[in-house]
């Protein structure tokens, strides 16, 4: 993935990042049983080991004894010897996170988007969360491996824009990574929401069985990330994972493709409550299709739904039963083995989706019968975009690939 | 993927591959461009040569001069050292192929599925074909490595096993890989028919590039073979590529799975034969709903558009836009960079499609500004699906993978 940065650290070993990867998904590996995995001599093994323990990013962490033979010292990543930034740009929440190597969030911001302003505006609000975040840990700048931004899609990923969002008024071709690194000076990626949301769910997966789902990542849009074959997949332009003209209802609204029922004009929070207030399951209180403004009707509508009103329970369940059946296009399409969901908008309409998807999901499956689907949420909570940003870097660091952000080569 | 045979061949070695793959893309490496490009030793290089040669799988094709220093000699495949047999059951045609191991079709037979019989009958004509093939091409037995299974999904990839096609009747849990590995004594490999037209299309595909592309195959089904970031998408379960419930009419016909206007009930064959039948476009002469006699309504439905048949015209352009419409949904989920179009039915409807789905695709793609998709029709014409079922075995011989079925380890 393309990325740039002021300070874009050298090229490191391919080997490096095999060991680190073991380190940090072992739990405390010794340097002979990293030898065994890696299928590295024990010499280089060593080699490696004693570089990393130079840059402080591992540590020995105790000794173990396996009954014959001297006890082995085992090895664990120092959680504060590195972090990764991640950002995500929502049209309704900004929120920035730090993470330690280890995966941990140790700061955090999230505030609503600010309406309807420039995106240079908006940019210049993204950048003082970065800097009053970083600010506020105390951690040492030159620690930081590098930021990740999530935002909305298209994207144009080689360049690091952020191109016509529809939900983003007024943005159109925002250099949005490079203004990142120029005010920061950090290495800054840029990687459209629904995919960072995929990253972050790869990277906190347990070791073990090829990855193989799709994320339904809920915010102002609906889309989906996916990791396939135990890769994220991105496509040719970055621009995997839009769902939007999945009719999903066949009776529905026109959509501005020239079909009806998209779930883009169904159930998405806008139209979602918009036909709440046709209805008049809600009343019309807006001003406007402000994120914020739609994000409180949706608050109250499923307050209403909550306390029993049955209209809002129907439309509640009408919603649902359209993102089962976008779902099973997914996965009738890519037969994945699970299914999870999240995003900004999760807290609120989470617990109407998992009532009823996975049952309905499972009825719409061509392969039900074959091959089973799970569905869950995300352990990662509303954040999780920002992690997923920040798990790009970390991912970038720590996955062995042919280059490395992470230990410059002597 | 499972195989089974009764002479499954011994595991070979993954740097053997290597060479192979080298040789067989690189049309005349020698052998100090095949050390270079492969990274392997001298050494190393020369002694897998020597074996290769040994087995005559390989042969020295010529000599080359650089200018300086002494010529070098390139190798090439021999064509006729080894073989795989390809065989694509489509509900309306069976198809068997001979390949050689540099790719050429070197023996073909296709015939009508017979209708409406047991599936142990329509397995006892694909053995009595395959024999048939084989008998008259004068191979020696021993140099096929392997035969390959394209069938209609859902199949049971691990267990060989074609589970309950809709379009094949009477079919439900037959395990037709092991039925024919029992009668011809061949290593058998089982592929859903839609992966392997995709197959079919990466191995024939120029080096170089990462391969990102969706194939749609058009035969008494209608499906998509998916190959993302190089590597096929089987899915979990070996099903992926199903397009059916993908709404393109929210005003057709309603669908068994509680939808309208699905994919399946819009422009599969049989349905829209049914809809040139009930507009009057053609007369309703078919006895039935056997595939061959769809074909052969869908055939005279296709000559009176081409003798400037209104009413013929405008339903197959309504055909063309469904097609874009759902191939639409494929590229905005995926963000490929090609649409591959092919299969048994692409002789009738192929100039009709690439008429339309260009342009439509392109408007309907969410990424259009950012990223151009191209759209073809695969070179291997009708017979994809068995050369992408015979390519599987190659593939599986010949791609770098700890596990060969080609060369023996001594």
């Amino acid at each position: 993935m393309a990325r740039r940065g002021a300070n874009q650290p050298s090229v490191g070993g391919y080997n490096e990042a095999v060991v680190l990867d073991q380190i940090r998904r072992s739990h405390g590996h010794s340097r002979v049983e990293l030898a065994d995995t890696t299928g590295l001599s024990a010499q280089t093994v060593s080699n490696i080991v004693q570089r990393l323990l130079d840059a402080g990013i591992v540590e020995e962490a105790g000794r173990t004894s396996s009954g014959r033979g001297k006890p082995r010292t085992t090895l664990r990543l120092v959680g504060s010897s590195r972090y990764a930034v991640g950002v995500h740009l929502d049209p309704g929440l900004i929120t920035v996170v730090v993470l330690s190597i280890d995966g941990e969030v140790i700061a955090r911001h999230a505030r609503a988007t600010p309406a309807a302003q420039a995106p240079a505006d908006t940019t210049a609000v993204l950048i003082q969360d970065i800097e009053m975040v970083l600010a506020g840990s105390g951690i040492d700048r030159t620690r930081i491996v590098g930021l990740g931004v999530a935002a909305p899609g298209p994207i144009d990923i080689q360049r690091g824009i952020v191109l016509d969002p529809p939900n983003l008024a007024g943005w159109d071709r925002v250099p949005l990574r490079d203004a990142i690194a120029d005010a920061t000076g950090l290495t800054v990626m840029l990687e459209k929401d629904v995919t960072a949301a995929a990253v972050a769910e790869k990277w906190i997966a347990a070791p073990g069985g090829a990855q193989n789902f799709a994320f339904l990542y809920l915010g102002t849009g609906l889309g989906v990330g996916l990791v396939i074959g135990d890769e994220v997949v991105r496509g040719g332009s970055g621009n995997a994972g839009e769902i939007g003209h999945i009719v999903v209802d066949p009776d529905g609204l026109p959509c501005g493709c020239g079909l009806r029922g998209c779930i883009a004009v169904s159930c998405a929070p806008l139209p979602l409550i918009e036909e709440a207030e046709r209805r008049g399951v809600i009343a019309a209180e807006r001003s406007g299709d402000d994120p914020t403004e739609v994000d409180a009707a949706l608050t109250r509508l499923v307050h209403l739904a909550d306390g029993g009103d049955e209209a809002a329970e129907k439309l509640l369940r009408e919603c649902s039963e359209q993102v089962a059946r976008a779902l099973a296009v997914v996965s009738n399409l890519l037969d994945v083995d699970r299914i999870v969901m999240g995003g900004p908008l999760w807290d609120r309409i989470g617990e109407t989706l998992m009532d009823t998807v996975p049952t309905r999901l499972d009825e719409l499956r061509v392969a039900r019968g074959v091959h089973p689907v799970t569905v869950s949420d995300t352990a990662l909570g509303s954040d999780v975009g920002a992690i997923g940003a920040a798990c790009l870097i970390l991912d970038e660091a720590l996955t062995p690939r042919p280059t490395s952000l992470l230990v410059p080569t002597a």
